[in-house]
């Protein structure tokens, strides 16, 4: 969200599509391959990983720069270019026509190319494990194996990336919220950040401006006033989100889910407990998994501490979702989160209070510090949605259901409208195919229809200075 | 400056001096003492060293509050007392009625107990080595051993602090200017520290809030971006100024030297290059100290990168405080620096050529990097200036002298301005005897009196809030 | 080899066979499993991994002790017991009825607990990855498909465990010999190995005492003495000869490869010179197969500096040797190796020289130091070899074929031969089927026969104190 | 001790003085010096450093030869100079016509480069620190601010070497014994400390080889086994010593103290316990120092772990000494020792026992874990003694004294013993004036006799290979 950033300097020349050419180096000693790892980035067919690797590494090289639609983004730099290297010291990466804003007098910014060897990383361990593989044929099959399989294909993934550890109290808070957000709740969640560094918690995003990367910038402060040299700056992504949330620098450790639905479950494996910040229809879906998973009979007595807070001027947003929630989900669904309005201070000792909670839990019941094993999710939450007007059409919105299964119908909703927002996929559906059509029982899609209403209203839905335009259609 | 923190929310209970008791252990494993040393802490006679450990104490501990006088300070904390306690693993620090503001949840902030450490080494250090006695005897005869005492004393100081080390390349950037800046002055500052960060360099200041306190945070951004996990952020210090200018926690490197002119010396010779942001009489006396020092011939040929710089809005400042140079000290001092406006990463790169230089130069003559042996600096800039009312009104300010010399006294007419408006001596000494009285040529006294007048003006000769109320009268 | 020992006291109580038990915990944040993983470990099953698991473990921890005998192994403490536990920081391992010999006062000697988890990684890695699945089905294939796959395997295994590093200079000194070898012989590897130690090269062996443990030794000294803090002590095993020859516990980084032919690929292709001492039919085998290697058409120009070295006390044997290969191999297999005689400060420089000039050869043709991808070998030697009674009768052994196929199958034999005295599979076969016959043509098992011979008259076919039964029978 | 190194070869070229000039640099970031430092070391004048600085460097850069004869030394190398050069990066050592056998292939091994260092670093503390200087003047004064003064300068020169740290649990084992010892015994005391490496225990000696390197070697093995990377192998030594014992390159911590007497009140001070191996007259001297303190009332009920040991073959030589103690002593100071032969687990764990009861103590008490404050030393202990003819012979040896004041005159004697054999000093007085007269009661000189003439029998008094000419004769 670039009107927020205090140091939009070196963004500026980005205007003109500058590019530069460099040679990047891993500085850790992580990255060698194999000879057949690296003909496989090299491969540009389609069982090749060529064409995955350079569109993630460009979205990696464009995060100075405001843009959030992944078509946009390879149509800009059409000449960009990314290839391995084999040399007798190990890997590098040959890079051509990369924006010019990620380098600094010519040279790329640390953070920057160690997010391309995270790719890197990442893209090969998830094309060359047999679990990923596994999960991939199993997706479409709605039974436990397929739900175990996931999450042990999110676990493999998630240790591989080192985002999960042995011997680390619980500490991991992810923070929810847009991309596009005012210069108060930017500054605010800034604030909170600080208060949670302060306390030597750790932050995870999804990456990209606002929300996600305020936060971030407060705990490094409140780090630095600590000590803590190894504060961790937890960005979590995947292939299809990368390009409109492309990751701050600030990020020190990036990890690319295969896809939408493993992305999320990292989130809440990984997380020790989450702060949702205002946004817009991705933040949405993101209350609506949490909330679905968390409505799921096994996990009523599992302390998840879950927070919605903003500044003052954010209050009315928070009634809305609130009673947005009371009128879909209902109370039960109320009592798994706490609003807190401008208090970050508050906001960060009730997420240290949970997570203390949490560690009690865990310890008590024999389960992982850094891996919520108990936390039960139905396969219709990891289940890749595929956000067709085929699939949005017939979405199963209304209240003859249980309360999660609403719950994780809603989310696909919301989904798919973030498709066709901000992806690549959904926005060359829309473009070919009209508007979504979402309808359901009315006493759902009242709400619905008010909620994205006000998000288009408060321009939650685009980076500002773009005009929204809707991607969907409400049929009540 | 706590209107410019964005996290000011620590800060609020401070108000009604809330204090709390602590027991405080180092750490690093940097802090053994000695029976006789830890028996001289606790020591409140006259020889002793307690006066003074805990005045400086206390002024780190206030580190969150908006302050700057060090009377004000020493009464409101009547009660606050700090012990030395030897334990079998080493010392730790038994605190009585320290400021809320440093805790967090009741446990002190880590930079901040890092700087009551800080303290014990370095009022200890001073009171221990021979060169420190030297000096002190040595302070009143105008010759050249005793310039050569003092450089070494400030070599040791610096030395035993680890401030100075080697094997590192030139890349200490000294940010000087005002405590009591503007919003956008404040935001600024943060941007050139940034830019500074993202380019591999530290930070270095005189402590405390506004100009001293942006670039550091800055800094830490770029740092964080760039990976660069051991940032430097130095703070140096002395005794009378501490408490107006506590160390914000980012400062990871403390060093309180013995007074003022050491403390001037110390960042002329551990610092490559100097960025002057606005300020008030405090940046006035370091502007002419360094401009005195740069204009003695001896230092001709040296290099030494020096840039004012601020937003767009700070304009008007720089060209009068150029116009007052100008008008004093001539065309020659106008060459040894570069004013820039309104562009934090022109700012860094001029400071990275300039630094590059410097290398060079070092290298060629064999100079050390760390250390600026070659620096000529004049006794008159080393003796301590005692900013009585009689050693005020005899200071020599005409043109008929070296523009060196004058460079010098009026660096003291500065000096004591500065301890009448926030040193607890300066302040003492105003309230006694009444204005300090400052004469001299017209032709110099006049550009003088327009500088303090518009200082006045601009409100930066207090925190904002309070009302200044000048502590000299100027006799033209 | 117990009498080499210079510290033998606390091996005196496991003459009864003491036992301990334990929980480990790992001191590296490595070990974190999935519940799919850990329940392998657990599964006795023929599917499960704990049979294999429990076998390497208790070598592991046999370390102290002098056996040479993996069936006499697992009959000595047949309540050993090793089960993994997850905790809430992490796994352990439950541990019961240990060898009380790699116990220091009840707490067991770090580096042996780091193997722990090593044969764990290992374990773990090897039935999870893919690669290896498809190495055991192609494995009797005899095309080049089986030899890039088998490569693969083997590089996965090395990066897995961390063998292979990027950006280290060539530098591991792989030492081969006897683990039954003279007290000369063995206090002349130490000082072989404190002549590389001093010149920073590290040390790779396969495990076990005398020759593989005397050069670990002597580099651990030479090491400190060059404040070489990061040594590496390589061992690289495999489950059929690990209870025979445990990694002693200086060993620092240990690598249980699948099986013996992946174990040798991983020497010549993780290391960057071999040093051969003094030794019995092993190191004979492993001679071969450096040889047979080296001998390939494609290897020619390829430089890989070997040296055989020894006392003078040991100059007959290497005659021996030399004798040998000249009478089966022939003069070009000679002019790839050296023979050094009592004089550890040239063996060092000769290694040195010898990696210098790999290090240049890779780099020319941009080949990585970590890994010799471009050193063919045929898949004879890759192909697991199965020392059965049909097997071993049935070995190729005449000079009617090229030399390099010749070397791999006298490998096999000496392979065999192996087997039959120290393998629990090969020590079993031969008590059902008496002993190995093994025929060729007479000018190849007449220099054979001679060798063997020899090798008995020297001791060198069994640990000391032990009468040697041969397990095999030459037909010429 | 050459021939009991397993690793002469190194050594054999320095039989023709080799040398070799070269340039250091330190490694680590601990020297910069200023001005008047490097100054000084290069002043050859009788208050300068110069003639200090060479002979000490001198002495460490022979440790890989045998000569224990500080005059000798000094006459084999007339061309050996050494410099230091400031550079930008810091400073550096410039050296000419150094000992060739501290260079492997030309590059000096690195452990003798950081004892230069050392060196430098201790040299110039003695000689700019104010206590250093004030002790040298109350070096004559028998009171009790002398015995302050002198153990406030150990405790200033070890805290700058970074001996004594907080934070660490009493762990240093000192152990005393011959630099002259038998094969036997050298591979026992490796044992020893291979025994104490185990348990963690840190190994701090006199420097110098036989019983002064073996535990260090042992301990290194013990220590790489437990994967204790940092174990500390602390050298003690002094100018007067330092030649006939060159620190071994093991020592990775080496403090050259200013005199003899504070090196053995560092070793009491900074030790938690002590193990006496076999040794000559310095042995005697140590054990004598020892008792003579812990036999002072004030440390009647202080814990102090003191162990002789020895293999089987050294059981008459403890025998001997036990008789000797009983005999001039009497049974208090037997019972402040414990003889314990050919057992080196339990000389660990009874090591291991006592410092455990030494940590209660301290704990109980306050009393630092490093420096033992509590120890009372007499100044008899503290004062220099100068090996002049008319000390050595006036002597009060006679039972009419405190037992403690009589164990600090025979301790005096068997000083002057040391002196006359290996220092330079010594050396030249014997030649000038003759052999020292040392008179006394004979119920004294009687026990002394036969203990000195039994050190003779036994070769304990010189190198092996040089025939042992007495620098003293017993007058009864």
């Amino acid at each position: 969200m670039q009107h927020n950033q205090p140091y939009q300097h070196a963004d500026q020349h980005t205007d003109h599509h500058e590019t530069i050419d460099a040679i990047i180096a891993p500085q850790e000693q992580l990255n060698i391959l194999s000879k057949t790892e690296a003909a496989k980035l090299l491969d540009i067919s389609q069982s090749g990983l060529y064409k995955l690797f350079r569109s993630c590494s460009l979205a990696v090289l464009n995060c100075g720069n405001s843009l959030d639609d992944g078509k946009e983004l390879l149509e800009r730099y059409p000449n960009f270019d990314i290839k391995v290297i084999q040399e007798e010291r190990g890997i590098k990466l040959d890079i051509k026509g990369a924006p010019a804003s990620v380098f600094v007098d010519g040279k790329m910014i640390r953070g920057v190319s160690e997010h391309l060897f995270a790719v890197l990383r990442d893209v090969i361990f998830a094309s060359g494990d047999r679990r990923m593989a596994d999960t991939r044929e199993l997706a479409n099959q709605d039974n436990q194996l397929s739900a175990e399989a996931c999450t042990d294909a999110v676990f493999h993934m998630l240790r591989n990336a080192r985002i999960i550890r042995p011997n680390i109290d619980p500490n991991i808070i992810v923070c929810w919220g847009g991309h596009s957000i005012s210069v108060g709740e930017y500054d605010y969640s800034k604030k909170v950040g600080y208060e949670l560094g302060l306390r030597g918690l750790d932050i995870c995003t999804g990456c990209g401006p606002g929300a996600m990367k305020g936060p971030m910038k407060g705990a490094t402060i409140g780090h630095a006033k600590q000590r803590l040299g190894q504060g961790r700056y937890i960005g979590i992504t995947e292939p299809g989100i990368i390009a409109a949330e492309a990751p701050n620098p600030i990020v020190n450790e990036l990890a690319i889910m295969p896809d939408i639905e493993k992305r999320l479950e990292a989130f809440v494996r990984a997380g020790h407990g989450i702060v949702v910040f205002p946004g817009g229809a991705g933040t949405a879906e993101e209350i609506l998994y949490l909330l679905g998973i968390l409505l799921h009979p096994d996990n009523a007595n599992l302390p998840f501490p879950l927070v919605f807070t903003g500044p003052a001027s954010s209050a009315a947003y928070f009634t809305q979702i609130d009673e947005f929630i009371s009128s879909t989900l209902g109370a039960e669904a109320q009592s798994r989160y706490q609003i807190i309005i401008d208090d970050p201070e508050t906001v960060a000792r009730t997420m240290q209070q949970g997570i203390a909670e949490v560690r009690t839990f865990r310890k008590n019941t024999d389960d992982a510090y850094y891996f919520n094993w108990q936390l039960k999710i139905a396969p219709l939450f990891q289940q890749p949605f595929a956000p067709t007007h085929a699939n949005m059409s017939k979405l199963a919105l209304h209240k003859n259901q249980e309360t999660h299964t609403l719950a994780a119908n809603l989310r696909r909703a919301f989904s798919g409208i973030v498709a066709g927002n901000v992806k690549d996929e959904g926005i060359r559906a829309i473009e070919r195919h009209g508007l979504f059509e979402i309808c359901g029982e009315s006493s759902i899609m009242q709400p619905v229809d008010e909620l994205l209403q006000a998000f288009q209203d408060q321009g939650r839905m685009k980076l500002p200075g773009s005009t929204y335009k809707p991607c969907y259609k409400i049929i009540k």
